[in-house]
C-alpha cells in the first residue's frame, strides 16, 4: 500500500496511527501539504478533493477521505465494534469530527501554526475559536463517565478525534477546562502500539 | 422509531428517503429548523451538535448525524455493498458529502431560499458558490461512465448525495453543465420506492 502523506496533517496522522496499531507495512509518498488546503494534480483521479491522505492499495485501487481510509483498514479488527448500534455511534462521531470538529480545530491550527499568514489567522480566529470550543464542549460532555467515544474499547472514533484534539494547542485552544478530554487523550496515548504524530 | 425531523432539511430527507425504500415505519417529531443552523435543547443528550435529523430507537437509544443514521438503517440491506472496497468507497463519498458538498450546496440553498436574510446570502454567495461548483465538478467527473457512486447498484452514497444535489437550484446552482449528474439524478428518482422531499 502507498499512502500519499503529509507529516504535519492530522488527517494523515489518523491513518498512520491506525497502521501502527495494526502493524501493517506501507510506503509513503511525501506531499508538501500545508495541511488541508493542499490540492495536488498527482491525486487527480485518486481523490475527489485531491487532498491527502489518499491510500493506493497494492492492486492500484485508490481510496480517499481519512475517515473512509481508517474504516477500510479497521473493518474486522478490534477498532470497529461488533455491535451494530456501537458501530453506528462510532460513525456518528466520525461524521461529527469532519463536520464540526476538524473545520474549526484543524483549520485554526493550520492558520496559526503552519500557514505563515498571521493575517488569515486573525481574520478567522474569533469565528473558528467559537466553533472549536463548542466541539470541545460536546466532547467533554460525552466523555464524562465514559472511557471511549463508542462501545467499550478504543475504536476508530477515538483515533480520528485524537488526531487534531491532541494538537489543539497549536490552534490556540486551552484544554485546561476539559478534564475528561485530557484524561481520554492520555488513555489513547497509553494504548500499546501508539505512535506520536512525528514518529 | 422516532425521527426528529425538519421537512425542508436535505439531511432529514436522506433518512426519510431510505426509510421509504426500506418500508420501515416511524414517527416524526417536527423541529422548526431553518435547515442546518437549527440547534434545539430537546436534542441535548441525543445529538452532539443538537441538530436534526436525530433518530431515537424503540428502546430509547439515540443516534445523530444523517450519514451515520442511514448507515445504521442501511447496514445489511441492498444499499450497502457487500464488497469491502466498494463499502469503503461508499463511505468515502459520504464523508466527502459532509466535508465538501453539504457545507457549500446545502448552506447556500438555506441562505438563498430559506433564511429570509438576503444580506447573509450576498455575503457568502461568491465563496460558497465556488466551493459548490468544485463539488459538482468532482461528481460529474466521477459519474462519467458510471451509473452509481460506489459499487454496481444504488447505495447510501447515492441517497445522501441526492438530497441536496437535486435541490441545488434553490442555492443558485445551474446543473445544465453537468449531464452525468443530471442523468444520475433521474436514475435515483426512477428507483422503485423513491419519494420526493415533500412527500
Amino acid at each position: 500500500m502507498r499512502l500519499y502523506n503529509s507529516p504535519i496533517s492530522g488527517n494523515c496522522y489518523k491513518v498512520r496511527l491506525l497502521l501502527a496499531h495494526l502493524g501493517l507495512p506501507y510506503e509513503t509518498s511525501f506531499v508538501d501539504a500545508v495541511d488541508r488546503t493542499q490540492k495536488r494534480d498527482e491525486l487527480d483521479g485518486l481523490s475527489p478533493s485531491r487532498r491527502v491522505p489518499t491510500l493506493v492499495l497494492d492492486d492500484g485501487r485508490p481510496l480517499a477521505e481519512s475517515n473512509a481510509i481508517v474504516w477500510y483498514l479497521g473493518e474486522g479488527t478490534r477498532f470497529v465494534p461488533g455491535d451494530p448500534y456501537a458501530r453506528a455511534q462510532m460513525l456518528q462521531w466520525m461524521f461529527w469530527e469532519q463536520y464540526d470538529h476538524e473545520p474549526a480545530i484543524a483549520v485554526l491550527r493550520f492558520l496559526k501554526t503552519y500557514s505563515g499568514r498571521p493575517d488569515w489567522y486573525e481574520a478567522q480566529r474569533e469565528h473558528l475559536y467559537k466553533r472549536g470550543v463548542k466541539a470541545l464542549d460536546a466532547m467533554e460532555q460525552h466523555l464524562k463517565g465514559r472511557d471511549w467515544f463508542a462501545g467499550d474499547e478504543m475504536s476508530l472514533a477515538d483515533i480520528v478525534l485524537y488526531a487534531y484534539t491532541h494538537a489543539a494547542d497549536e490552534g490556540g485552544f486551552d484544554l485546561e477546562p476539559y478534564p475528561a478530554v485530557r484524561a481520554w487523550l492520555s488513555r489513547v496515548a497509553a494504548e500499546p502500539g501508539h505512535v506520536p504524530i512525528d514518529a
